[in-house]
Formats: structure tokens, C-alpha cells, sequence
């Protein structure tokens, strides 16, 4: 294990996480994660997690995006991963800051052309829920409803601005 | 020095680069560079940068964001220690991906509201340039002539679509 301290590099102005057996200096940046909120027929995909955090609950297809990727490519992968899905991604939705994870979710609307979806990897199901039969208490995370919401609030405008939110865990989430 | 080697981490399904001294596995993920084109009066506020890369040249206000940080906040930041500025942000512009580096700019549309600045951190020279006095020829990054471009493109509009574009290097810039 990487022998951490936290150390103000030459040329820096903030502390970091620098290993004293090695010297690596774990710059620690925001991780960019892409999703999309994917309709087909006014149905919305979303896909049960197989994985922690907050497995068995309802998600979107969305992930860290990898090295050299754009959010949009990013997006466009997670739905293949996850969903076996080929989206056509329209317009950035919104973009979600989770505060205390370092997290900026970048979250696109999307079609589901052929409307071919299955169970992909880390995924227990995939489905297509109508907007009245969306498991609104069974959602994975706050950003998911908050893109869920976004998505209605624009769904018959052809362009828009996306939104923008700031989310920082509430006290009694603490844990 | 970190004694880094490609390695497939148990549980993940692409190499990484692993300290062998100290086991550290680090995730190279995408950075996120916020950063704004802040207007006063039809002119727009530009740094001559002081730091490699592109010293000497101009730039908009813009850099890596912190962690904790949102975009947003990390442009008002930037442009707070790069100009001196107080610039007030009003929607995405855009969001520019450079492929071979690993970065999601997201550049804001913003403006300065009493119009002062000065020169900041990592600054030569700050100045407010007129459409027709920008100078074309010694901008810093390909993303600075892309973002001044989009906002000229949307200056008369109230609201919009973000742009997005990703970046490549051409052939004829690879050193």
C-alpha cells in the first residue's frame, strides 16, 4: 500500500497525497462521470445495479468516463455496457455536481432508436419504464431523479439550455 | 520515483499503471479545466500567460478544478486568480474535449459586472480586447479561438445550447 502524507509539492500551493516510499504525487482531480437519459416510445431506460454502491436500486446508464474519451463517447458507452443498448445521443441534459465526491456527471439526452436493450455487465435487469411507472423510490442515486425530472421538464422542447445543480449530502445522509 | 507497470488490477478490465513498490493503482481519469469568456462592454477579458505551456500567449481565464469544486465555481475562481476578476457567470457555453490530453473543458459564458481586473497568478498581462482587436494569431490553445468563436456565434442570444466539440491533434502538431 502507497505510504500517503499529505505534502505541498515544490511549485504547488496546496497540500497533497504524496507516497514517502515512492515519491508519487496523487494529485486528486474531480472524475468526470457521462450518462444518458435514453427514451424510446416516451419510455425511459433504466437499469438495475448489480454492483455497490446502492445495488438493487434503479439507475440510468452512466459511468467514469476513460482516458482520451469525451463525456458524449463516454455516455454512449455506458449504455452499451450496461443496457447492451446503441443510444443516438441528442444534447447535453445537465450537469450534476456531486460536492462531496468530487463527481461532475455530465447527463445527456438520448434515443433508443431500435429500442433493443438487454441485460448488460453490472446490471441485474434493464427496463423500459413508462413516466407513471418509473420506481421513483427505488432510485439509485439523487442525480438520477434530478435528470429524470430535467428530462420531463424539456421533453417536448427540440433544444434547450442545459441545467446545472450543485448536490451536497444532507446531514441526515451523513454516515 | 513511482516504479509504475501496466497491470490489470483485480477486478478491472483495463491495464493501469501500478506502483511495484507500493501498489499504488493510478486511475488516469480525465480532467475537468473550467474556464469563461467574460465579457464587459462588447470586450472581452484575456491573459497573457506567464507559465508554460504557451507562455506569452493568451488565454481566457481557465484552469484544472479542485476538488470538492464545480465547474462553475471553478471558473469564477480562475478567473478571480488569473485577472483579478469577479466575473459573474451566466450559462455553458461550451464543452471542448482534447483527446490526446485527457481534458473536458467546460467553458462558461459569463460577464464582469464592474469591469475591473488586473494581473493575476500565472499572468503577464490582462487586458479587455474588442471583437477586431483580439489577437488571432498569438492565442494560447486551439480551445481558446473555439470558445471566443461560439460566444460571438450566441453573443445576442439570452439562452442556447452548449456547443461541444472534441479535439484531436492534427498530425502536422505532434512533436
Amino acid at each position: 500500500m502507497p505510504n500517503f502524507q499529505r505534502v505541498v509539492p515544490d511549485g504547488d500551493n496546496r497540500e497533497r497525497d504524496v507516497c514517502g516510499d515512492c515519491g508519487f504525487i496523487a494529485y486528486e482531480n474531480p472524475k468526470i462521470v457521462a450518462g444518458a437519459v435514453a427514451s424510446f416510445e416516451d419510455k425511459i431506460l433504466l437499469c438495475k445495479r448489480a454492483i455497490e454502491p446502492r445495488s438493487g436500486y434503479w439507475t440510468i446508464p452512466a459511468g467514469y468516463i476513460e482516458n482520451h474519451e469525451s463525456p458524449r463517447n463516454g455516455a454512449i458507452r455506458e449504455a452499451k455496457e450496461e443496457a447492451v443498448a446503441n443510444i443516438q445521443v441528442d444534447q447535453l441534459l445537465g450537469m450534476f455536481t456531486v460536492k462531496h465526491l468530487s463527481q461532475v456527471q455530465m447527463i445527456y439526452r438520448a434515443t433508443l432508436p431500435d429500442g433493443k436493450f438487454a441485460v448488460g455487465e453490472e446490471t441485474l435487469e434493464a427496463e423500459l419504464f413508462a413516466w407513471d411507472e418509473i420506481p421513483w423510490s427505488d432510485l439509485a442515486f439523487p442525480s438520477v431523479e434530478w435528470a429524470l425530472e430535467r428530462w420531463k421538464e424539456v421533453e417536448n422542447q427540440a433544444a434547450f439550455t442545459a441545467f446545472e445543480t450543485t448536490y451536497t449530502k444532507q446531514l441526515d445522509e451523513l454516515s
